[in-house]
């Protein structure tokens, strides 16, 4: 036995026994492969030493051929610290592992993109920015990953400012893309534009703070935004630097108090918060309302109870319709920018991703469906093309 | 093009269209994969979200369960500064990723360990244990790679110190295993003991420090070991930490001068060092005398000169007999100590290695014949069986 049974408690135990999910990760669920052949000598005189050093000294010479002739250029590294893991919060690297694992597979198996589970055992900014900028010469692209909010937010600014590789937080971003791409479809289904709609976003972490931002750039109405303490206005006190420039830029009528006020007469609710709203809530919405309950596994609201109220309703989860998953966007994401070697991701390149993935669904477009399924095998395709496409676009592709 | 090729010389451009180990490299040489399968919506909540939960979340109860249920326990950083690659020198991170990328492979094709290529853009000696051990979550063994002497030695010590997976420098142990197997074989084949023999290694860098630490703890007779201004001698000026403490446990005659006049009357000669020995200064060991001649691609005395005087001749090539190459050893020893989640590599656990690589060779031993072919199947599960053993036998081993 690798583990004390006397740490584990007997329900864990029982579940190692019978619970698939233990089985299926018995292992680890990744494996890295040679993709040339060393079958003598002479393959190893190629791949290793002596011919290696050729290769090596080109690449000393011209850095640049490095993206040619190592694997940096598809590699991408899935950076976590273990602080905000799925629901679980701060369970630290080695118990995030197995979601950065899951990570790695979900970008081979969805867009081709090799990447690397990197789980650091610091939780400073300072270092993380330092261990991952240190890494960089080793990756093509960074995938930052279930780090705490508010200090995600500085972690990939000053790594977006450090790094000339992609660098995206994917718990930001890939949420924000599929959310939008979800309400383009919907606000089409009820034939209204994005600047005639009010949202309220429930939660201002990670994927809050994100998913406001990209509908405030794609034209939204007005946005208000809560947390813990209700609706975010300007001049609340103890405010984060985060939230206070969502303050300024959000919240037009300037209202406070809960989610659930704010949410009478509302077009749209976004729940990324873990907490509840309560039917009478959804019921007070405008007509034609749309509820995106996104907290896993358990949604703010009951979509079999929104969708009495509300005409369109997506979930986080896969057993009910209209599943808001981040693996919808961030495998073409990455896969995009790396085939034209970006130097960045673009907010551009995020919202022309998110018009690709509505687009996929096209004239199938209903109630049940305002995003495509993450097995759908046109997704990645269209979002490849629409970020690489983008990336040339805004100057950011090197080739 | 993703280069410039004005940076690029013309020697370098042709080379890329005509050289097979370019042709080789394009790409890189690696990939991650999924072990698992992922084809539809239940297996995706399987190895992804909700069911990962319950494996990081039992995880976080009991940390030694990442050990069953991640790939961590079978995977292993080569962890490189890009400092002292090959015969190139400090041609810095990037330059060095083909390399790492090599090593990669030829864990996976010798012992199936999972390696990844991790070259960091930093070479202070407190920046490079720092970002190992912030590192070290992810991987259950470390492989320092082609960091330059001295700063190997602390790098590797204090790493050894702060973590409790193997570290080993490869550059420093997989070279002196090597080297212990071929000669205990030489040895046997001239029908001397170690204890009788007086050695003469040519170089103080990370393999001829590890080479002569080895041999010194196999009871070898007597060694000197030179660096570029000759004979190590206790009292020598200018010396650094580690070469004092050779001068203290090596030299016992106190010689001076040039590794050409020690090598009069001695019987083994070990090359490290990239310089020449002339066929006189070989001609004037002792008869019988055993000559392995490393440095790569250039031996410091080109074998047929040097077989015409001694009685067994080794080099680093692949294109004379006796081989002396690491992946002899590091995939093996890596193999063994995570099979039975070794938490070090202990000097024991070397020599076992080499003693057990020695012991392929059996009855076929001649003078071509010192040391097996990296391609003999027999040499890695040899290895691994005689690391894990002794890893049992130190009271290192988890399992």
């Amino acid at each position: 036995m690798a583990f004390t049974p006397s740490s584990t408690s007997l329900e864990t135990l029982e579940a190692l026994d019978t619970d698939p999910a233990f089985a299926l990760h018995r292992g680890g669920k990744l494996e890295v492969r040679s993709t040339v052949p060393v079958r003598d000598a002479d393959d190893l005189a190629l791949a290793y030493t002596p011919g290696v050093a050729r290769v090596c000294s080109a690449i000393a010479e011209n850095p640049e051929l490095a993206k040619d002739y190592t694997w940096v250029s598809n590699v991408v590294a899935v950076v976590s610290d273990g602080t905000a893991v799925l629901g679980l919060g701060d369970i630290g690297p080695s118990a995030a592992m197995p979601v950065m694992e899951g990570k790695a597979l979900l970008f081979k198996q969805f867009a081709n993109v090799d990447a690397v589970p990197i789980c650091l055992d610091c939780t400073d900014v300072d270092a993380l920015v330092e261990t991952v900028v240190r890494l960089a010469p080793s990756f093509g692209g960074i995938n930052l990953e279930d780090i705490s909010a508010p200090r995600c937010f500085e972690v990939e600014d000053r790594l977006r400012e450090l790094l000339d590789i992609p660098v995206f937080h994917d718990d930001q971003h890939g949420t924000a893309i599929v959310v939008l791409a979800a309400l383009k479809n919907a606000a089409r289904l009820t034939g209204r534009s994005l600047g005639e709609l009010r949202v309220v976003v429930a939660g201002a972490g990670a994927s809050g703070v994100a998913v406001s931002r990209i509908l405030l750039n794609a034209g939204i109405g007005d946005i208000g935004v809560s947390d813990s303490k209700g609706l975010i206005y300007r001049g609340r006190e103890g405010l984060n630097s985060v939230k206070e420039a969502l303050a300024r830029d959000t919240n037009r009528a300037d209202m406070r108090g809960s989610t659930e006020h704010a949410l009478a007469g509302a077009d749209v609710f976004v729940g990324l918060s873990g907490s509840t709203v309560s039917e009478q809530a959804i019921a007070s919405m405008a007509p034609g309302s749309i509820v995106f309950a996104l907290s896993n596994p358990t949604p703010e609201v009951h979509p079999e109870i929104a969708r009495k109220h509300a005409q369109v309703v997506a979930t986080g989860r896969s057993d009910f319709p209209n599943q808001i998953n981040n693996v919808l966007a961030f495998p073409g994401v990455f896969r995009g920018a790396l085939d034209v070697r970006a130097t960045t991701i673009t907010e551009n390149m995020k919202v022309a991703a998110a018009e690709a993935l509505a687009a996929v669904v096209g004239d199938d477009l209903s109630a049940d469906y305002v995003i495509p399924s993450p097995f759908d095998e046109r997704v990645a395709p269209a979002v490849i093309a629409a970020v690489a496409a983008q990336a040339r676009a805004d100057g950011v592709a090197r080739i």
